[in-house]
């Protein structure tokens, strides 16, 4: 028996409220160079203090142990799916990323703009990251000769320098493809063709494809240096079992950056749009409080600040949640989780496989005796290192929202 | 290769004495309404803290994150079995419960008395709960007038008010079969039928189930309120592989409650019948030393303190069990563990999905240098946070009875 079987089997709705903060990448590393301290443990948090008194905390592996997710794994895992299972190629993740509304069945492809000499060799693979306003105009001129190739409609988004994504929407249309892109200088494009020979959903597809770069690349002959371009991550948007049904919660998501509002779409989620910062996404929370029973509220900076290594900017990310947080407790939910969907520690510059510290509140966690919300704390911690998968799961627990397996 | 064929490979004798004891629903959470403090924090235990001094802790997730087991998958997984694969079905579980001496291959159903009107719809699914005598005396009606049906012996068991179980054992019978229960008041009886309607087994089973109901129903015709009855959960005894042949372990069963005497049964161990105490199950286990190699010691009180919110109550089992310790340990086994099969929080007043915390004392155990055996203390202890189905392999692990793997 699969185990997402019995979690369903188990699921019964109870009216309870579930909030998921995410501090995107908090998670960092004590180093001599930051003085021993990470931003959690060296910025003011007397409200996150408070609050990890009475709760429970623990530390999540984001996927499996030493693997570093990038975002698209690192939520999917938050939203309770294995994200080996799910796999989202990256031409999905990125037009979600750059807000196209996608349909089940789509197929997205990663597109970015490259120099060809005369012979169709490819002598630079961003075309010399040509201007994003460049990108733009030529997008929009492909887009006006190219909406339709066969019963396929195409949607060309233009994205930042050399990037663009490319999605096909028609019917019998499946992933994933080879990449378009000899992945390095000095080689044609390789033609896109059927990762299984035998799919012909594939072969429609690489056909479709082929038929895009005839269409495509005359329009670009004069450009210079942007007379190409190369496709990788031709795949189509999986099917994932929707939140509703397989959580029994109607869930919103309060995210500012298209990507997390993409992928919360994508598991089916309500976007709620306007709110700019987290106190804003806070007092959105409260005024929706009786629509939803399930809120994913994404804070972004913790993340940026790390990839940038700024220790600072990080630490004061987080004592921009910690002021807002008063608000979100003026209707506290009967559960609250807040993490990261990884860690982004500024010793890395970038994502990481460090397991992110994980608070948990409900009237069931107890409280496991620590100060702080920090790294160090939740080594301590009642929940232990789990994967951050199970995160759902125990939230759903703590809603009461499960059964009692056997007699 | 699957794990367990791997452990049963490396396995070997060694005369090891290996002690289980069970504390029932021992796990708490602390919360402010108890002062922060756990049943086990506020008890005391000069002897299980002097033990834990020199043991290793852990906490144990019952079955999986966020899942409360009943009493079934918790020993399930305490005596070494995957719960989810091994699944017993609610009638089994009851009869077990009552003392029915059941043996591979019998179906067994929960039922219990309800109200038909005179169109057969069923006004009363409780039938009023009758009282437990008048439930003896329906029984023992039927059961004089039922005794089998074709080649089929029919065993039918009184419980509490309108409860009772009825044992189908006989060739060739299998289940599951859906329920002969509407769920709700207003509708007929429906007939029990195959889950797998291929199953030349269930179908048997099946019509052994409308020719009980032919039987039976005619002798309560004249009763008020309980004229019908309903079953439910109507499956066999699954194949469980036998302790004795799994671990190499002569293994003996010290509880006081049929439902534990029966799941020890189920995996093959001998019930110790008499004891009615804890220290008299240590004594017992004194007496009984040489004839077995492992014991499984069970001790209720704490379950049902947690079930009934009782703080008080269950830090007096707590520390009632530790009392009688030194009895125990007049003759030390090799390894001791300590632990619950789940929580029973008394804040939930029932069973819980929060890991249990869990002392392993052998001579390998080593000291986690925690002062005391507490959830809090078992956050910090060596044996971290696993599934509980793999104490019984630590267990044998501490008995040296596993060869190294690979050279």
């Amino acid at each position: 028996m699969r185990l997402d079987d019995l979690y369903s089997q188990l699921t019964i709705s109870t009216g309870a409220k579930l909030v998921l903060v995410v501090l995107d990448g908090v998670g960092d590393v004590a180093t001599p160079e930051q003085g021993g301290l990470t931003p959690l443990e060296a910025a003011q948090t007397p409200n996150l203090d408070q609050l990890a008194q009475v709760s429970a905390l623990g530390r999540m592996i984001p996927v499996a142990p030493g693997i570093t997710p990038g975002s698209g794994p690192g939520h999917l895992a938050l939203f309770g799916y294995d994200p080996i299972e799910y796999q989202v190629g990256r031409g999905v993740i990125e037009a979600l990323g750059l807000g196209v509304d996608l349909q089940p069945g789509d197929v997205c492809a990663r597109a970015n703009f490259a120099t060809l000499d005369d012979k169709g060799i490819v002598t630079d693979r961003r075309a010399g990251r040509i201007p994003t306003e460049t990108c733009e105009r030529l997008c929009a001129r492909l887009q006006e000769r190219i909406q339709q190739l066969g019963d396929t409609r195409v949607i060309i988004r233009p994205g930042k320098e050399h990037r663009f994504v490319v999605v096909f929407r028609g019917p019998d249309l499946e992933g994933p493809l080879t990449d378009a892109d000899p992945n390095r200088e000095g080689l044609p494009i390789p033609r896109a063709e059927p990762r299984d020979p035998q799919n012909p959903r594939q072969q429609k597809m690489a056909k479709l494809v082929a038929e895009f770069y005839q269409a495509a690349l005359p329009l670009l002959a004069g450009e210079k240096p942007a007379n190409g371009f190369l496709m990788r991550g031709i795949a189509h948007q999986p099917h994932i079992p929707q939140f509703e049904e397989r959580y029994r919660l109607r869930a919103a998501a309060l995210a500012v950056y298209p990507m997390y509002k993409g992928l919360a779409q994508l598991v089916g989620m309500t976007k709620l749009e306007g709110p700019q910062t987290v106190r804003e996404q806070f007092e959105r929370y409260l005024a929706e409080y009786d629509r939803y029973d399930f809120f994913f509220i994404h804070h972004k900076a913790t993340d940026k600040a790390g990839e940038d290594g700024n220790f600072e900017a990080k630490k004061r990310a987080i004592e921009e949640l910690d002021a807002a947080l008063p608000v979100l407790l003026q209707k506290k939910p009967d559960v609250l989780a807040i993490t990261g969907d990884h860690s982004t520690p500024c010793v890395v510059r970038g994502h990481s496989w460090h397991p992110q510290p994980v608070l948990l509140h409900s009237r069931y966690s107890g409280t496991d005796k620590r100060a702080r919300f920090t790294e160090h704390d939740a080594n301590h911690g009642s929940l232990g290192l789990f994967e951050a998968r199970f995160l759902l799961r125990l939230m759903q627990a703590h809603a009461r929202m499960f059964d009692k397996f056997g007699a």
